[in-house]
């Protein structure tokens, strides 16, 4: 399809480019305020145990300290992200009586440098009753297991199920049943910025807080809620962000801490980690161990799946429940699973809490639907491909009453990787057993933005304000948050799109939760392009509308005219020489409402679209790799991506989005881990936590299917998110495909393969 | 009349009080950026000259300086207020090739420090065509005079005439007929804070300017238009100010300078006036030439006026034009007069030009009317406060399509000091030959807001938004600039008590041209309560409207009822049982809504008032002094006050800003005054220019008229600025009580009285 579009679909440099790379982007740790303290955190050194004592009084004495806190100065309210399932919020911000993790939050200190917090970290003495500790899934829902969190049986918070078909039928009647175990890892999402926030106390009460988030609106509604204050006595404004990938979208302790010192104090307090601290103590990617049995019929078609999942939570629920309940929803979408069974399990245990990452629990459930197809497919003799354009969804399939697929361009994915790569040759080729190449599939779905509203908001999902002038101009206020990801570039674009102006044009005051409408759930689920630009979409019709009435007053116009906004005009569709300049339209709509500006406001809000989402995005992913058979190194040489990501606003942003999953993808299937040894994160530096780099980039082809969302705005999906999912999935295939020996745990190291090619 | 107020009429503390005693308050002049420079003005040392050569070569060639701009390196685009008479505008942000006052800008600095600046302009080298300079209204006029700007014939840039009735009859069939020439001083606004501002230019090109301003609107538009760009890629912030009186409501060349250089260089730009500089060149009341002739019928009725004045304006006409048709205007008003004849003139002469200035040409033309009036009295052998009873205006009277009052508590007020300061027994008492204490009378009336539209702004005269959260709180955003009088503590007492919530509740962002709603035409006038004031009612009509019909739908309630906001709830007006929490109601409306924000514009435009305001403030003033015969020195003994200013917001606020008044117009009476020669300002220190302090402030007794103007917020009118115009005339006449010889030209100072106490 083409469309006329003057804006979309084109490749607009990054808005925030230049600030960032003339160092003029201003993010957290730069604010500097009159009088500003700053903060450090003092963290459990222990896995597990009761607190006795706190002594703080050495570091109170020591000079430049001017505020510790303990969980007891505290109002002691929980909070978490899942405010409409109350018992789920299972964190203080500050411990109360116990520790369940090394690095739980115990004090915070505030003084005039530094190194003076610091120094006074060193001064507090801790007395700890030390607790057995649980570092494994199956130890922690052992019978008898000692409970982290009191009245959690068998240490599992939470459980999700998803039942459709009959899943018992299909397995009585499988021509080809697989069952398996699958065991993932826990990576860290390795946001460039580590998280800061500055907090200051206004004189009135108030509060402001600049912060490193994802999620400006959560901050301010748990801020207020653990602070006892009123939700609109906290304004919380998110600065330059380096980075999120579902790391920073909860309250963070040192927010809290920033905030309630800055109010005792009357001073402004920062908090800045070190990456020692994120690495050490901050959210991660769940590690899960998966259970899936999978009937097929006589000629390939899947006919049924039961799939469970433990997912490793750490010592607290942090964003565990979405995790779990999208693991399951992946686990039996992307292809056709006519009946489908699925138990997901959240686990304490004494480790960091896993939270939100990129792919949200797809990462997880791909591996394992991707890597059964691959046995079935061996096990029937067919090719990879086949078995997925089989079973592949398409537009229009449905789980009844929970969701639906509006657009999917999935089939034709498959058909483009296999066409561009030589797949079916190569296939042959290097499945050869003295061929040291391989070449592998990895495919994908995922979500355009949550239709649940596990928050609880009161608000719609995102709203925006826009604003027009009669200098031609327009003014976008919103919410949303542009973490690295792009989306004030590509709001724009839509913005401009809509009104026939120039990106240019636009003034955006974005993320500022006292100026910006309520409210925006934020940056997460990949849902920003899909929800604000369709708040934009609604809140131009209402301005435009107000410029085609002037318009038809101007001209008397027929009531048949259609009218449109473009190239900086507002005229009639089929007659373009009749109109008016754009902003001419808007000093006469002005006029005509005597003087009052030109604003709309516009919301989107996922209804009518089931329980998962408004839109899926669909891809497929082939890797080569070349596998040093002495050694086990695995090199990748090049990964081809077709995806239908609805029409990509931005094609050069989506493209930065492909790269930057393709490497998040590559260190989670080959090089990403946590090391752990009794609950403590060994590897915290990044010497040692190692992330591929641009150097260990492998060559890049891509292809964007041409597919046009029904809802979503300008027929754009999502873009950011599902294509961390193939990666992986499609490295371990190709793997395979080389050494002749399938993996079933991630990541697939050298060491793993001389392992494992000697076995064979 | 008793109305049963939450919040109006109480006396609540001002809002910036804190900040200010604390030192939290943040002034222009305290915004320190990164990388930013110090600008500094080179101005002309010479009257009236051409511009021969401007040499920089010295000055850029100074380690430290980073940019010298001069009238060529501009856009060359002139401004000025009065948009609506493009003529008018005869100002450039530097001059081109001429000169027309000490201290007109000629070039600008940015550098380093303050110090690299200043030296910088030291070695700047103007070279002069010197040409003649004229100083006095009478030189300017006359035919033959040198022109100041080319085109303006007599140096007479404008002229106002107000006419109506017939005066030619009144003279004839006059029982008395007075004439006389009065003549009035230049002064200063004196505000705390000299002028300031820092300029930061985007990125994107876009350009924020935080400034020391009474009008970010007019800052906005102006910048803009000098500048070559759209209105709204300027923004302009106003941070907390100290004071303005007038004397800050026009772009200010050092703005423009900062914004144009910060552009130039990509580093933020700090201009700050030095005290010299604000004494030297700065706007200053317009010094007048006037002549009256006024008629009385046998019993004392005024019958006709025929009032003339000549405004010095100096070299621009800055707002001049304003102040010729106030002035006029008040010359006419006050008293009934049938007949009324006014003829203004705007003259250039060659000095520091005349602007806006507290009372905006009512102090002159009421020192005309009040000692007039007192003349008058004395030839009728009436009392001066029975003369004025017999004239004074009422409810009702109007200048048919002009102006109408439409409450007035004039003659109250009158009757009122007559009473508390046992006028009839002093009057008498005083005016016996061997007595040295004298007590006067002096009368005002003001505007609350102008409603004329010089600036031709296309917006609303004021526009707010009004946002209501279920947490209890609201938040106001308003263009509406706090520059000390108030305005901000006075707003948020209306909008708590239109929404039955405390003051407290609500967040205010205030004059911020990219997030408040366009427009605000600014703090002049005495226009901001009651023009902010009844937007802040028409936005919370239609935010109650939703609440109320949601309390109908939960109430399922009986169409006749009457609802209302209060005390936190939201209830049936004869059932206050039946009703909601004020939060709950808009939970419940946001519920209704689906999510959707509880937001509303609301504005103000002064229609159907006639030209000149909506509404009329009255008071008489009596100031009692004491003169001491042997060296003339006055003591102003007590001023006893009482005003019709509708009904007062905030009482506490209203007498502060009487005293204000008080303090302003014993300056202007007895010893503030601009000692020129030669077109240079010899008092440029608050040493030499003497402004009465605190220890020179009189006892202060005032009382409030009830009255309930039926257009104003809550019945609200003036109170800010009408009152500097009575304590001049009222000194003046217990000075002439005390020594039997009346002024008719100001100051007036113990030199000459004693001149004139030698010739009786």
């Amino acid at each position: 399809m083409t469309y006329n579009f003057s804006v979309i679909g084109k490749n607009v440099p990054r808005q925030d480019g230049k600030a960032k790379v003339m160092g003029a982007a201003q993010f957290a740790d730069d604010i500097k305020l009159p009088g500003m303290l700053f903060g450090k955190i003092l963290r459990s050194t222990v896995p597990h145990a009761k607190i006795k004592n706190i002594d703080i009084s050495k570091a109170k004495a020591l000079p430049g300290v001017k505020l510790i806190i303990t969980g007891e100065d505290t109002p002691k309210i929980n909070f978490g992200n899942w405010r409409l399932v109350p018992e789920s919020m299972d964190e203080y911000p500050l411990a109360i009586d116990r520790v369940r993790f090394i690095g739980d939050e115990i004090a915070a200190v505030a003084a005039v440098d530094i190194d003076t917090a610091q120094e006074a970290l060193s001064l507090i003495k801790v007395e700890y009753e030390e607790l057995p500790a649980i570092y494994d899934i199956d130890e922690a829902i052992k019978d008898g297991a000692i409970t982290i969190h009191d009245n959690v049986k068998n240490n599992t918070s939470l459980s999700r199920t998803i039942h459709y078909g009959n899943v018992d039928e299909a397995f009585a009647n499988a021509h080809l049943l697989l069952e398996g175990t699958f065991d993932v890892h826990s990576v860290s999402h390795a946001y460039m910025e580590p998280c800061s926030c500055v907090a200051k106390s206004d004189l009135d009460g108030r509060i402001t807080i600049w912060t490193s988030t994802q999620t400006p609106y959560y901050v301010q509604v748990l801020l207020a809620q653990t602070l006892g204050m009123r939700e609109n006595d906290i304004r919380v404004i998110k600065p330059f962000v380096g980075g999120g990938f579902g790391g920073k979208m909860e309250l963070r302790k040192w927010e809290f801490c920033a905030a309630f010192m800055s109010k005792k104090l009357g001073r402004p307090v920062k908090f800045t980690l070190t990456r020692d601290e994120e690495l050490a103590t901050g959210r991660r990617r769940h590690p899960m161990k998966m259970h899936s049995k999978i009937a097929f019929s006589k000629d390939g078609k899947i006919t049924g799946k039961e799939f469970t999942s433990y997912l490793d939570g750490g010592a607290y629920n942090s964003m565990g429940p979405t995790a779990a309940f999208l693991c399951g929803n992946f686990g039996g979408f992307l292809y056709k699973f006519p009946s489908y069974k699925y138990n997901g399990f959240h686990v304490y245990t004494n480790k960091p809490p896993a939270g939100a990452m990129r792919g949200f629990g797809a990462p997880q459930a791909l591996f394992v639907t991707e890597t059964q197809l691959n046995i079935a497919a061996d096990k029937f003799g067919m090719d990879p491909l086949d078995i997925r354009l089989l079973n592949a969804m398409e537009t229009g399939d449905e789980i009844p009453g929970v969701t639906k697929v509006h657009s999917c361009g999935f089939k034709k994915c498959l058909e483009k990787v296999r066409e561009v790569t030589k797949w079916d040759e190569k296939r042959k080729e290097f499945t050869k057993k003295d061929s040291n190449k391989g070449i592998g599939i990895g495919c994908y779905s995922f979500i355009s933005g949550g239709a649940f509203n596990w928050f609880n908001t009161q608000y719609p999902f995102t709203a925006v304000e826009v604003k027009v002038f009669d200098d031609g101009t327009a003014h976008l206020l919103t919410m949303a948050s542009d973490i690295g990801q792009g989306c004030d570039t590509v709001l724009r674009q839509i913005l401009a799109e809509e009104l026939g102006i120039k990106t240019e044009d636009i003034r955006l005051t974005a993320a500022d939760t006292a100026v910006t409408p309520q409210a925006d759930l934020g940056t997460w689920g990949s849902r920003v392009t899909f929800m604000a630009g369709n708040a934009i979409i609604n809140a131009c019709k209402k301005i435009k509308d107000q410029l085609f009435k002037v318009l038809s007053l101007k001209l008397e116009a027929n009531v048949i005219h259609d009218m449109e906004c473009k190239n900086g005009m507002v005229y009639l569709k089929n007659r373009p020489d009749k109109g008016l300049k754009f902003k001419e339209a808007v000093r006469l709509a002005q006029k005509y409402n005597r003087g009052e500006p030109i604003v709309a406001y516009g919301s989107y809000t996922p209804r009518d679209h089931g329980l998962v989402t408004p839109a899926y995005s669909f891809g497929a992913q082939v890797a080569e790799v070349t596998i040093d058979k002495e050694t086990g190194i695995i090199s990748v040489d090049k990964v081809t991506t077709a995806h239908d990501c609805g029409t990509p606003i931005n094609p050069i942003a989506v493209e930065g989005q492909l790269e930057g999953s393709i490497q998040m993808g590559l260190g989670y299937a080959t090089c990403e881990n946590f090391v752990m040894r009794n609950g403590k994160t060994l590897n915290t530096t990044f010497l040692d936590y190692k992330v591929p780099t641009a150097l260990d980039m492998p060559e890049n082809e891509h292809y964007t299917i041409d597919v046009y969302d029904p809802y979503g705005p300008y027929g754009a999906k999502e873009a950011g998110e599902g294509l961390v999912s193939p990666t992986a999935p499609a490295i371990a295939d190709a793997i395979s495909c080389a050494v002749n020996f399938r993996f079933t745990d991630l990541p697939i190291t050298a060491e793993k393969i001389l392992k494992n090619i000697s076995k064979i």
